[in-house]
């Protein structure tokens, strides 16, 4: 870049140098940015999930667009939290459900944290029709998309360079699949194991703990017969979730075809975990962890919550959400918590939709909508009380803020288990949960020095990383999207069945020779043995 | 950073605004490179092993030196390439052995290169006794070093932040597991699978192919019959390999202790492949793929030998060598190589230190030595002439040079093996090497367009990464040393003994319980049967 030969003899030239002074430097900050963002540019679908999964997969497809992409977002028409961004365009498809009922289904989920604990059979039978209610959700909103025809020739004719979704509703991924092109999947895990079996990733269960068993990775005897038990019937598991997406992607795809064989299709699997919290286990080539990919993404607070949270003085806030599918509580409940935060000193953030009770602490501010990360990076932060989906836990690691954690569902019990077998975080129980619980479990995080000590290096080591994830997302989603796959990355095992896979038809061929070899053996000794008698017998006889 | 609030009024200053303009520029330039760089800095042990390993090793070495960490290498006072660098202080110790031995060591290497085959058990005992040699040599290194009070003590005193060191002669490894110091081991893998075993990361023989076997990771049912038997000897060859040096470690250590136990304590693995060369497979959380950490070192080539290189023309050059430990050959084959390249139009760089003959082609330039790299970053590098060691076929992977392979010894053949199945380079043995099998392979190499194409496909998606392997290498060593060491990295395996590992316990355990109920259902159901019949006769009878 030329500069200019000489400021000398005119005294304007002084504004004029130091104008270039700052255009050099702007200039050469604009280099940097421009260097290290790629030039090349793509076209990514994206299909998400509704629910949690959507906070990371937003992420990214808005990054991606801010980098030049042209990303296409495909939701229906109605959803709970999908919609418009900024950096992407989305288009809607009609589906043949109403908002009503994903109202009732969200209602659905707030009946867990009813008062009493309901009895183990209406228990069960509440959670199988629940489930049964969700799935048959899943195979409408995959039906009205995948067999609309008009919208899949649309789709088709785009030329995407690869498909970006979570593998946890497959839909993206069927129509992937179908479409014969590149897909990036984002998930925290599969429900039924099936995220091992696609990727042929081996999973012990000796020290893998499976889902809802609660276990850590240093298990009793107890403990894996049970894991070993789960593993086993997560095959069973897994029909029951994904039989009626099988029966849709067969019909779309007008053959047989299973959710293994389209999920074992995908080119490369971002993985919303690491270390921290997971506990380690084997990885394949084409797995990349992504944990706490939500946490750099910051914005600063409105006015009035800045006030509120300053205002807090030396002892600081709680931040207090139950995640985006529970945002109400029973009445009963929401007292408990009240009383509680009434008998702190600390001020308390709470997202919150039911009705506001007259007698709410002065030290409460109730929110619709919760700017969570942003509250958990203040300096003010001394503990969040979440129910444990994973975008919240590494929310509160990131920022180094110790939990008190009422699971509600889902993964979420395995998880606060997790944080709590680090030292950071205390599990409670909705069901059975008393202002002195409450209080106990709050005043522990907050002033038992162990909690934070131990939180604050748990955040130190989860925060140091070469790249940072969302980085990190982003340059694989464009790898695969510039290299049209990773096949490179593809192991043979999925060449293999189950019996070559583990070798058991070598091992049954080794056993066989050696029995024939042992039985020749023997046969020949016999032979010789028989031969030297007879030789005896007859020298006697003679 | 303030600026001058005016810069008008006087003639002087717009100099002073030009002056401070190249000051703001070369500042914000400055805090770029400075905030990317790690401001903590912290003290290294460097315990490397000697040959064709220490190139990478040196490379990061050189860099932590370069980043302001103080690192020591220890070596010992004789070595083939081991040596002082610019930004580390050597530490050397005696050894018992002289420059004399290690020549001789090398000479034997060129062995190989005799021109007929040995017969079978000839070359057996040829490879064994070899090995003896070079176990014999390891063993008193080992020795000289860990068995140095005076050394190990001094060592003790410098508290090391942890120890890089080569795995494969686990001579660092003792010393940093004895003086409880984290250690990041880099290494392409260990012979007989340690690697394997002390990371407790799975590696079925289904579709890992093993050392020295040659398969692929698509293996005919033969082939996996092998596999599985050479995975079968694998422990066995370990204690080959291994027993002398378990014998020094108990001595150091005054109490027994396995080189698996010395290993599986490593806090980070460094390994030097990617999945451009390797079949993909497993990997543990604590494994970080370094493959090509030394391809981005370059430095400009001298006068005489860009010269050499730019008269080739359209041409271009061909670059010829075999390695770290062997640089000459018998006159015979040296003869078929200068024949051949008499006949090529290419110019070709040969590093060669033996006899050189009055008959040199003209377009052939012998050198001592070679900068293998930087030759192959010339745009005008056509073919690379290797013996197939890792650090050479990622620079001809890294720079997109198409191959004619000769291994030697060691892991050679299994890496030629998966550059041919890529389809970028040929095998050529060098025992029945011709002039014309060379220049076949070379002609195919250089005007087959389809090596040159695949070779490229290849580059670009080993050239495609996040973030450089040596500032991978450095961050990863940075992040063992600044957490003194990586345990959230260490899965639960390995406190479990192999059968519990593979759950055997706990499925025999099932075994037993079905047996059990199965035997109490039988023997109920006999009781009730004999019940019924006693009753029905005592009927039958009234």
């Amino acid at each position: 870049m030329p500069v200019p030969s000489s400021t000398h003899g005119h005294p304007k030239m002084g504004l004029v140098a130091f104008i270039w002074c700052i255009v050099l430097t702007f200039a050469s900050a604009g280099e940097a940015v421009k260097s290290k963002e790629a030039s090349w540019t793509g076209s990514l679908l994206v299909v998400p999930m509704d629910g949690s999964h959507w906070t990371g997969v937003k992420a990214l497809a808005e990054e991606m667009g801010r980098r030049g992409h042209k990303v296409t977002v495909v939701i229906p028409e109605v959803s709970v939290l999908l919609g418009p961004g900024k950096h992407y365009v989305t288009r809607t498809f009609p589906v043949l459900y109403g908002k009503q009922q994903l109202d009732e289904l969200q209602a659905r989920n707030a009946q867990v944290m009813e008062s009493k604990q309901l009895p183990l059979m209406e228990k069960i039978s509440t959670r199988f029709s629940n489930m049964r209610k969700f799935v048959n959700l899943q195979r409408a909103t995959a039906e009205s998309l995948l067999l609309n025809q008009e919208l899949v020739d649309f789709l088709r004719k785009q030329n995407f360079d690869a498909v970006l979704t979570s593998p946890a509703v497959p839909t993206g991924a069927i129509l992937a699949y179908n479409l014969s092109l590149p897909a990036v999947y984002m998930l925290r895990g599969l429900p039924c194991g099936l995220d091992s079996v696609a990727t042929a990733c081996p999973n012990p269960p000796s020290y893998i703990p499976r889902f809802f068993t609660h276990s850590s990775d240093r298990m009793s005897f107890g403990q894996r017969v049970l894991n070993v038990l789960v593993s086993m019937l997560e095959p069973l598991l897994c029909r029951l979730i994904y039989w009626t997406t099988e029966d849709v992607a067969s019909r779309f795809m007008q053959r047989d075809v299973s959710v293994t064989e389209v999920l074992s299709s995908g080119a490369l699997w971002l993985l919303r975990y690491d270390f921290t919290l997971e506990f380690p286990k084997p990885l394949m080539p084409n797995m990349v962890l992504i944990g706490g990919i939500n946490c750099a993404i910051r914005h600063p607070l409105t006015k009035e919550v800045e006030e509120f949270v300053n205002g807090s003085g030396e002892h600081g806030i709680v931040v207090f959400s139950l995640g985006s599918l529970v945002s109400s509580m029973p009445k009963e409940k929401a007292d408990i918590f009240f009383k509680a935060f009434s008998m702190i000193p600390q001020r308390v953030l709470w997202r919150y939709t039911g009705e506001i009770p007259n007698n709410v602490p002065e030290n409460v501010k109730l929110m619709k909508w919760l700017p969570q990360n942003d509250l958990l990076g203040h300096p003010k932060a001394r503990a969040f009380i979440t129910h444990g989906g994973t975008h919240g836990i590494y929310e509160g690691i990131c920022h180094g803020v110790p939990m008190v954690m009422l699971p509600l569902f889902g993964d979420q019990a395995d998880n606060v288990h997790r944080v709590a077998t680090r030292g950071v975080g205390v599990i409670l129980s909705i069901h059975d949960i008393t202002v002195e619980t409450l209080l106990d479990a709050l005043n522990s995080v907050i002033n038992n020095s162990s909690y934070k000590q131990k939180m604050q290096k748990l955040s130190a080591i989860h925060n140091d990383r070469p790249i940072q994830p969302l980085d990190l997302a982003v340059f694989w989603t464009e790898f695969v999207m510039r290299h049209k796959g990773a096949d490179h990355l593809r192991p043979a095992a999925h060449e293999l069945n189950w019996l070559q896979y583990h070798s058991l038809d070598v091992i049954g061929f080794m056993l066989l020779i050696v029995l024939i070899v042992t039985l020749a053996m023997l046969k020949c000794c016999s032979l010789c043995w028989r031969r030297c008698c007879r030789k005896t017998q007859k020298r006697k006889e003679d």
